[in-house]
């Protein structure tokens, strides 16, 4: 068979030849640094062991240790190892699913003996003597039916439910050696290394509670988390990261430094900002809004709430209707009414002129029971085309209910709270005649969007139901598209580099034309994707390309920012939209004097407000740099004989705009600057009788590392000086 | 009998004296000059007309046209008179309901020639001619069987429904006239002016559409609508301000300054604001908080929504829920669990104790069709009692039904709009331990809230759906509750000076201890009505005082503030708030170390931005000061070959901080001036070429009252000083 690689040279291979054939085909060194291989054929990836043969002529690509796919290969394995070794311990025990998962992997298991930490040593013991044995890991596939017997047949429901819910003609098992039967093995889809030996470094991390399928009406499992690298100095700098986020969990410092609450009686995944948090995040806003306006930007507010039409126009109603707060309906006939424009939106959707007769009749029955003229009304329009048939349901109408539905809604309908900005900002467009000359209009607003994201999936500030977004929306003629896309590049690198997160790479999303998913415009992907390739280019700053990754609108650029702990984290997303003016129907009058449709651009520097200081809180272990400082010095007396000496301190830094605390508690001076160190305070000025009367001031910073004397009026420079957004000059 | 007077003196009079009779007894002087008259007997307050007998032993005061509600008086009896000129000119007309209003006083007609203003002066001819002849207005009465009898045999159903609507054993009419039967009469609960020669001057202002008691799926009836005054002057004056009012109406001026639109797909009520408008709110936002920060405001930010647990807790729900959003509900069963928990909390507060079970019954067979195990859950604790029976709903247990309810509610329930930020600042300071000594804490947040106004109710910014409050809640200790009054009306008086609104008055809304809606707390009364007189008192202001106008958790200030055409408006509340503690459980330990509920100031200057800035459209008829216009000033270039000098003088007024914009269009300098002042920019700054060569700007105001020429740089330096907030500096 012929095997392309990814040189684009081709290899002749035998029949029956594996992944690991080939790579030792290319040279005995790959072969040893060899973990699995992706194989593209018929236009589909799949992920393969070195072992398997291959499905005949196909494109590959062997994976080492560099490519990130390789990690996940090495974690599902060491899942196999540790399940080996917990049912050596608990012969007992069932397993139940084991999967990779970012950071390492679990095993969910039904076992009577309730797993505590003091068990971990002796599982990893066992999975030591595992990996020091350096088995293969072996493949082996039945066909659907004989698989299911075997797996019956060994008594382990949940395995036997996994078996019956697997797709394809056959079912493929993983044995930790060479044969199966004598060894231990597992039903599984696979990719594994080749050997246990690879496994260089392992760790079980915990354990916890799961139910069978995330279902919380089904049966309580154990589930064991564990992590592995392919070394152990790999697995240590994990740990150790992982320590270090630990202390750094911005919901544990939030709530120290009084940031932010999250309260069950306003609701879960919204957040309450406190005085302390809500400073940082207005010094945040007000720093970005001066730029924004000196960038010609003009300031909007919208509501936070929108029509249901509104977003039926925009599309995001009611296809991304899972991740929204469920509408407010204006009436119980309105909401049946969008309830039936959804069942038929969505049976055309799935199957283009469909009978959707099913679902309609029992709302409608419901419709009938509340709103009796309107039901009439309905059945009149569905019968109208073949009376008595309700043609309009059966025949393919689909568009024309839709449209006679929405046409009702006119009167009476429901409001989304706003999951995004876009649609009234492109209403505000809308709501003026426009002209190339006035272009590009820029419209910025700090808008508070809400999603509803499963209970299980929220997290402190970084996941949420409600956010803020230093949303705009630019619209522009294709001319001015680079340009655009250009500041934008240029105002998310200012954002980044003023809150010092100056390691960050650019992913360049372009679209797949061969994926009927992104909108059908070959001249304007073509534009826009030049113009943001340009754009990088012209910032100076190098990108990957990823086909595919585009939004389905236009292509995108995405900032993937480290932090000082070397966490990688999405932020400042910059993407370009097609989409949206056709669906608004906007315009602008260009120089043909014909009307045009405007490019929109999407960007969002910090992206959410929530998320981002959440972000900044563990980058800065909460010690914010003193422009962003809720409170930015302490002024401590040492006893009340230098109060008024303390007062006048306090008054000069605050003429001077410093946020100022005085603590002329009757305490000692050491509890005082321990309490305002644990409140990550900048500095704590401390003054008594000597300092009064020399006119100084004892300044001391929050790590302890500096301290001593300084003049009055110095001391007042210094303040303003570190006062300064970024602390250094950052170019824009 | 015994007639009471104001001044506390008792008159003998004789039985069936009328008010005409004590007001003759006083003094001729006040016989020519009564109206009207209000009495009180048994606590209860009537107006009447001078000429009926008085009821026996009362107090009476005696209205005269300096009384407001005479004025109400004079209008009512001017419709009376305004539906007999139509009768006398279209005898067909048949008369349904004709009320004094606000402003003036309508008649909703059946007539089948429908009315245009050219038929006004008509009308007004044959007022005019009533008028003349000065014929009194006499009331008779009849019982009720008797008078239903006449109203029916005169034909009019309008008139007959009115009969069998109204209340009591006797229905009254009026005749213009001295005798019945021979003058025009209509059936009227009255007062009327003793004398159709006390209206000095009136108008028929317009017709417009209306239907039967307001109802759309009633008969539609043509709306006379018309004003009335005691004098021309007076009449001349309002209709002089009605015509500066409809020029400066702020629907029409913001959307020629491009201020703010309102969109029907984004939703009725709700303000889309315009860059401009935003720019406008943006400064006012900024500016005040400023102010805040340095008085010791901390800033928040708090969600638009919160579960309706949170405003159960407050009592805002089920409360207000008529003008408020319906709730998001998480599932179907927690809607219909919250509807029976508000048909049961309903029937409780009407009638305490009482079964509720129909309302309940219906609600439960729906709660069983969508959520079987909560509806079992429900039907045993209901049947817990005594089986069988629903005794729980039968037998005054509703406080435990609603209580058991709420728990259900705990796992799924709904969300609110939120109408109000109380109760999410009430738990922000509960998510701290708090001390007298860290009190008073200061939350402040320019919180956007939403309301259900009815549909019919909305107008341009001013009512609407969605409005944000420059809200605060002050958590003090008694001892401070004074200061902080004072500070909250020093910071009122502050901001309305700042816009140039001098002209106020201030009204204390005092608590009835008669009346039980006001909570019992009559140490609480005493202490904060103290509070807020002796900080009025303080404040230098006068104010009058209003006995049963506090809110009904505490006494409150109103700031009722004139704008430049002496229209009033209710603007900036102060209110105390002995409630909220006690329903959140606030607590403070005091300085016996005991716990404390602490008193809760709620206060915004603004109000509503959206209705504050409406407001000051109007005042300003669109013209901004300086500091607040959204454009300062318009360079314009006279050719192109002063275009240079042009951009020069915008980077050094941009420098500055100024909003600037440049025209440099190929159009000629009167054009481009008249579209400034059109725009209401402050400045027009003419440049050509004899400019260019002095360094010079030829400035023009909007007014278009002064232009000359100015040097560079003392233009820009008076362009600074211009935009200093206020232009004049205010105290504090």
């Amino acid at each position: 068979m012929r095997i392309s690689l990814p040189d684009g040279s081709i290899k002749e291979m035998p029949d029956k030849a594996s992944a690991g054939d080939v790579a030792a085909a290319i040279g005995p060194g790959l072969a040893r640094a060899a973990i699995g291989a992706k194989v593209r054929r018929d236009g589909v990836e799949t992920t393969v062991d070195l072992s398997g043969s291959l499905p005949g002529d196909c494109s590959i690509a062997i994976l080492t240790e560099k490519n990130p796919e390789s990690l996940q290969i090495l974690r599902h394995s060491t899942a196999h190892v540790m399940a080996e070794a917990i049912c050596r311990l608990w012969p007992q025990t069932k397993l139940v699913y084991g999967p990779p998962v970012e950071g390492g992997f679990y095993y969910d298991i039904d076992l009577d003996h309730r797993l505590t930490p003091d068990d971990f040593a002796r599982i990893e013991a066992e999975m030591d003597k595992i990996i020091a044995e350096d088995r293969p890991f072996t493949r082996y596939e039945m066909s659907r039916d004989q698989g299911i017997a075997k797996v019956k047949a060994e008594g382990n429901p949940y395995k036997l439910e996994n078996a019956e819910r697997a797709r394809g003609d056959v079912l493929s098992f993983y044995v930790t050696g060479n044969e199966p039967g004598k060894y231990w093995e597992d039903l599984c889809m696979g990719t594994h290394v080749p050997r246990t030996g690879r496994i260089g470094g392992f760790k079980v991390l915990s354990v916890s509670g799961a139910f069978l399928h995330g279902d919380a009406t089904k049966q309580q499992l154990q589930r064991v988390n564990g992590t592995a690298f392919f070394n152990k100095k790999d697995l240590k700098e994990y740990l150790t990261q992982v320590e270090e986020a630990r202390k750094r969990d911005h919901r544990k410092i939030g709530q120290e430094l009084e940031l932010f609450t999250i309260d069950p009686l306003v609701g879960s995944g919204l957040v309450l900002w406190k005085p302390k948090g809500a400073m940082v995040r207005l010094l945040l806003e007000d720093h970005l809004r001066q730029r924004l306006l000196a960038q010609g930007y003009q300031p909007v507010y919208t509501p936070h709430i929108g029509r249901l039409e509104l977003y039926r126009t925009s599309g995001h109603f009611p296809y991304y209707r899972e991740s929204q707060f469920p509408p407010l309906y204006d009436s119980e006939s309105a909401k049946i009414l969008n309830e039936i424009w959804i069942a038929v939106y969505e049976a055309d959707k799935a199957s283009p002129g469909a009978a959707v007769s099913d679902t309609a009749k029992a709302l409608m029955e419901d419709l009938q029971r509340v709103d009796k003229p309107l039901h009439g009304k309905l059945i009149e329009f569905l019968d109208a085309g073949d009376a008595g048939s309700r043609k309009r349901l059966h025949a393919g109408h689909a568009e024309e209910v839709l449209q006679f539905v929405r046409e009702q809604l006119q009167v009476s309908d429901g409001f989304l709270l706003k999951p995004m900005n876009c649609p009234q900002h492109a209403r505000l467009y809308a709501s003026e005649p426009r002209s190339y000359k006035n272009l590009p209009v820029r419209l910025a607003e700090f808008g508070t969007v809400y999603r509803y994201e499963q209970s299980g999936e929220l997290s402190g500030m970084t996941r949420v139901r409600g956010f803020t977004q230093d949303d705009a929306h630019l619209f522009c003629t294709p001319e001015q598209l680079q340009k655009e896309l250009a500041d934008c590049l240029s105002l998310t690198r200012y954002v980044l580099e003023l809150l010092g997160l100056t390691q960050y790479r650019v992913r360049i999303g372009l679209h797949d034309p061969a994926d009927p998913k992104f909108i059908k415009n070959p001249e304007g992907w073509a534009q826009s994707e030049a113009a943001l390739r340009a754009a990088v280019k012209e910032s100076g700053m190098s990108a990957t390309e990823e086909v595919g990754e585009a939004a389905f609108y236009g292509p995108k650029i995405d900032f993937v920012v480290k932090d000082c702990i070397g966490r990688e984290w999405q932020l400042g997303t910059v993407q370009c939209d097609y989409n949206m003016a056709i669906r608004f129907g906007l315009e602008y009058i260009g120089r043909d004097n014909r009307p045009h449709r405007p490019i929109v651009i999407h960007r969002a520097p910090f992206g959410s407000m929530e998320r981002f200081i959440g972000i900044l809180i563990e980058h800065f272990e909460g010690a914010f740099p003193t422009w962003l400082a809720p409170v930015q010095v302490v002024v401590a007396t040492i006893s009340e004989k230098s109060t008024a000496y303390a007062e006048e301190l306090v008054s000069l830094l605050r003429a001077k705009g410093l946020r100022v605390e005085m603590d002329d508690s009757p305490e000692k001076i050491g509890p005082k600057k321990h309490r305002a160190r644990q409140m990550k305070v900048p500095y704590i000025a401390v003054v008594g009788e000597q300092e009064a009367a020399a006119r100084k001031v004892n300044v001391n910073d929050r790590d302890d590392k500096r301290s001593g004397n300084m003049g009055l009026d110095a001391f007042v420079e210094m303040m303003v000086a570190d006062n300064r957004p970024g602390g250094i000059v950052v170019s824009g």
